[in-house]
């Protein structure tokens, strides 16, 4: 056949860096200085109404490069496809794109390519929902069971979930979706905030932001713990101080522990009432949440941001090792893998609270919850998604929040789309900030080379500050 | 401290593929044509002594690319660092390239870049062994217990072993050491053959080089299964005939499976007495890998070579899941990580056999398992190192095989060295294979436009054969 109008023409791909590790936004105990990221993607097409597919992944900094290689090196999977084909059956280009069995090696189904896979994936569904005039969450929500279960790859999770029982949940998840649909346009979905708990805060800083998240409607925030437990008693007493006994809070060690400390450390906070004790240790470590688990009820284990694919998750689950199942959006294989998550969570009654912040993360992972929330779990109970106040501006359709709920989004798309402006200034290392940042650098390099002294960084940190509130605020 | 003689000058990457993918050398059930490919890396120095540290990562093809641009991303952890302290200490550097906070969110410790990791932590290993002017394998069976237990993250394996239960380990892996070293030089470690078993190959082929296998002293072949069950029915028939009831017979299903298809496939082979299935489905899903093993006893289950660290092989020993552990050399973070398995191993009583092939990876893996009979387990019982005679031609020091037995290396090092002219040669896209390749494939091309007929590929395949049989052959 010859070719016909509506194929994807090019999928160009951008190094998107802003300098967050100068404020210690984002910091914690394994993570003392990220520079938020996105390695991020645009399907461009020759279709007649100009739309594009805007997708990404989220890293912190060192690497992005790397991440935009992956991305590189799946172009010739989606240049030259139907657009009509791909938006109408994303899991296909799901299933090339996980069955490249020469890429395949790279993996499978984990860490650089994985998340590569994840940002085109999401790409498509981000121009499948523009298309369809809709929000990705809802197009989602009206989507007929037949056809979810159709865009699931069930290889390696069937043991746990059929393609059959995937469809009965989908199923009975339709009766009240529009009464949930309704109360979701009004209300929105729960949030939490992870704003006040950084590890790099002082206790002043933390008490004022802990404050403002309850004034702010938030009924849950989370401190980041694990570098020194004297600090995390101080400032476990500190917070709760300030939000009072009926405030959910949740302690976040980003995998800093090995079991034992896990168990010794969480105890020692318990006098605090954490809520859950979240990536306690490694995320590849199924049978040692289990242990966790065991050992700090009723202090409950939560995990999944930094989790690989969908078979670390269904065994997360089998072993009974979390309380909480934490998705993100872009560290898996895009929406088509979370389908699957979100429907192996369901399958086993576990409630979904995603992680979010970084860059668009909290964008892109309201989508999948509402959709849960609208026409799978059927509840918000026990779920909220993180937020945090990061980065929002640099997004032309940025995250709302009310009252401590994110609001369903109406304009169509996942999200996904940044400013034009931002990308041109942000790209690393020949966009307008970077290109400034790095010649400031030279030059202070080379006073200090002249004179033993290193001068001022005033140019630099005036620069960081207009990066974090964005170029056009 | 002003820089002193002695440092590392250069981290030099190489993007090396063979087109092994025209002859189906490599081909099975999920990897129907590989083209052997090495991300290569050199360490160069400054010291008078003129050696180089050579590493790589071994991909099938296509994101070799993406693996360079993983290696590329560590360079400025080795650049400037003192030879000295890197090869007395390859622990430190090891730890802080896990460690690196901003490039650990790509994994962590998984896939791309702990494979990166991987390259340039062997590479400091062989750049080791070299100034010690002894093979590898010797180097660690001589070093003192305390010391190789310096060289080991217990970072999330310490539930499982403590640096005090590795330390007894490798105390008692002292006794008779001298005995079996003499015994190693003399009769070499025992080898097992996959040459006879790749899914492209006839029935024919697969008889004749099953009968070969034999004749050279092996006493175990490998067959790829889980494409078609009645092909594989047929071919375990045929390589059982081929071999009689003495021989072992392996099968290996490249993670084919979900877990009752793995069940299935196994039973409906069984007639065939296989010794071990290898990959009967994800290498990250533990819990089906023990479900599998209780299912298909008497049938080993086997695995390893896409286990992507120690946390994961850490678990399936603790679930019971495995009668066989396969390291792979070049997958997980390089000698330090793969001293941790070794010890795992040790301390959960399952025998070690490695997985090799590919390019470099029998190289590589002899020494690993040389050390372990030497100085660990202490015995060659039940252990057999995978061995495939493909692109040998193109290292310094390729592996010796005497009847069925890789024979201890001499030379000092890690056998990681490539031959010059092969990277020159193979160096994609402008090496002179790859160049004269391209253009031919571009003239086909040109000609197919023009007159609607693809012509001849000779040209190609005649490069093809020579890329097999080595630039200098």
């Amino acid at each position: 056949m010859s070719p016909t109008p509506g194929r994807v023409t090019a999928v160009d791909t951008y190094d998107i860096r802003f300098p967050t590790s100068r404020e210690l936004d984002g910091s914690d105990a394994m993570n003392p200085d990220p520079d938020y990221s996105a390695a991020y993607v645009v399907l461009r097409t020759d279709a007649e109404d100009g739309l594009e597919g805007h997708g990404f992944t989220f890293t912190i900094g060192r690497g992005n490069e790397v991440q935009v290689a992956a991305i590189d090196s799946l172009r010739h999977h989606v240049v030259g496809r139907s657009v009509d084909e791909l938006c109408g059956d994303p899991g296909t280009l799901n299933r090339d794109l996980i069955g490249d069995s020469q890429l395949r090696w790279l993996g499978p189904e984990k860490g650089v390519m994985h998340m590569a896979i994840g940002a085109v994936v999401n790409a498509v569904w981000d121009l499948a929902a523009k298309r369809a005039r809709t929000p990705l969450w809802k197009l989602l929500a009206d989507a007929e069971p037949e056809w979810l279960v159709s865009q699931v790859d069930f290889r390696y999770i069937a043991d746990a979930l059929t393609p059959e029982q995937a469809l009965a949940l989908l199923r009975s998840g339709r009766a009240g979706a529009d009464g949930r649909e309704a109360h979701l346009r009004e209300r929105g979905f729960p949030g939490y905030t992870t704003s006040p708990g950084w590890l790099g805060y002082s206790d002043e800083k933390l008490t004022r932001l802990a404050r403002q998240a309850v004034a702010d409607g938030f009924t849950q925030i989370k401190l980041k713990v694990g570098a020194d437990l004297a600090d995390d008693v101080r400032r476990c007493r500190t917070a709760r101080e300030a939000i009072g006994p009926h405030i959910r809070m949740a302690i976040d060690a980003n995998q800093r522990w090995n079991v034992d400390e896990a168990v010794r450390w969480t105890r020692a906070l318990a006098e605090f009432d954490p809520y859950w004790v979240e990536e306690p240790t490694s995320p590849d470590d199924v049978l040692a949440h289990a242990t966790i688990r065991d050992a700090v009820a009723p202090v409950k284990v939560a995990t999944g941001e930094h989790v690989q694919n969908r078979i670390v998750f269904k065994q997360l689950l089998q072993a009974g090792a979390i309380d909480v199942l934490q998705i993100d959006a872009a560290r898996v294989g895009g929406v088509n893998e979370n389908l699957a998550i979100l429907l192996l969570a369901a399958r086993f009654g576990v409630p979904v609270c995603p992680h979010a912040g970084g860059v668009g993360l909290c964008e892109l992972v309201q989508h999948l919850s509402m959709f849960d929330y609208v026409a799978l779990s059927g509840t918000t109970e026990n779920r909220v998604i993180e937020y945090v106040d990061h980065l929002h501006e640099h997004f032309v359709d940025p995250v709302a929040i009310r009252d401590g709920h994110y609001l369903a989004p109406s304009a169509p798309g996942f999200s996904a789309t940044m400013r034009p402006e931002s990308l041109a200034e942000f790209t690393f290392p020949g966009g307008a900030f970077w290109a400034a940042d790095l010649a400031h650098q030279a030059e202070l390099a080379a006073r200090t080379a002249n004179t033993g002294n290193a001068g001022t960084t005033g140019t630099t940190a005036t620069t960081a500050k207009k990066a974090k509130k964005g170029a056009a605020a």
